[in-house]
């Protein structure tokens, strides 16, 4: 399969690219590096990636920014950045996308843990990661030509607990490469409007 | 209490105020009737509801619009109505009503079903739904003053089916007095960080 990965120099997205690249072809798409780049906030930019990459088989994508601070002191700016970027940068990136698609192929997004097990400034990382959950069961439904999507929602991953750590206090991390494993399953199974959980389970 | 009613003039909105009104002052409030308007739109209008109605004891929000249209055919815009209509008015009336609200009170919004129970058409309104409940888990955990927040998920009313049954087929609907139950628990309970299912669960 040609499989474009979106935020391919991350952690997730090295994760990722060693999972799959063994049985793909992966293209590679950042910001400034990597194969192409692309600003996923950027709706000419994201036409234009995909008039260069041609057809493809399946997408994953693992970038995306939203603001993270106290509660009391968010602005509508503040959770516009998260609307703008994580949720509507990966939106877009699938409307756009079903033009170039082939026949019965997939798109992979990212959420995370915080809409159900939220932490203290995480307000709207919870609100994007619910829309992503939401968007994703929906799109399924409605998908053409056999197409399929999936969202991956990994807990807190050892690779970041040095920066984030203090944030997620007696959460299990688990290892980019464990993460890994949803978006092989989301890519190369069969299932679809599956939100995937990594690490962690929605037992409430 | 005094209960600011956002919506108060819509089929949930005025079975809201048949069960809390006799027990409570109900501030009725619609974009163009009602004690007081409001376009939850608009920043500066939630701002000049609440220097208007002064010092509350509780929320409850009703109102919201999204697009309903072809999953292939959504537009960026077409989203984009349901964002800043349904989730971040409402989420702007909890941000703001934190300077105006008394200790102990609470925000009540609405959500609905589609994110967990998808419909053809309903791609935005999966995204809202999933978006405020996300943000309510995670708001609720953050609030100061012993304040609460929780959201009610309504499946499709009784009153709505004329309309709408035919996206609803194979779905219970409920009388609207009967979601208003959730909007009581929420308001006279103590619970916080909720999603109130009424008329449906979750159990995937």
């Amino acid at each position: 399969m040609k499989i474009i990965l979106i935020g391919a120099s991350g952690t997730i997205g090295k994760a990722v690219d060693a999972e799959l690249s063994p049985r793909h072809e992966v293209v590679r798409v950042n910001r400034k590096s990597g194969d192409f780049q692309v600003d996923i906030t950027d709706a000419k930019s994201i036409a234009d990636l995909y008039a260069r990459v041609g057809r493809f088989d399946a997408l994953v994508a693992t970038a995306g920014h939203v603001h993270f601070g106290p509660f009391e002191q968010f602005t509508p700016e503040q959770y516009e950045l998260g609307l703008r970027d994580k949720l509507m940068g990966q939106v877009n990136l699938v409307m756009q996308g079903l033009k170039h698609i082939g026949d019965g192929g997939s798109f992979t997004l990212t959420s995370g843990l915080l809409n159900e097990e939220p932490i203290r400034a995480g307000a709207s990382a919870a609100m994007v990661n619910g829309a992503l959950e939401g968007f994703v069961r929906s799109a399924a439904i409605e998908m053409p030509r056999g197409l399929r999507i999936n969202v991956v929602s990994p807990t807190v991953l050892e690779e970041s607990m040095p920066a984030y750590g203090p944030f997620f206090r007696g959460t299990k991390p688990v290892p980019a490469r464990e993460v890994a494993l949803g978006y092989a399953k989301s890519v190369e199974g069969a299932q679809t409007g599956r939100v995937y959980r990594i690490g962690w389970s929605r037992d409430h």
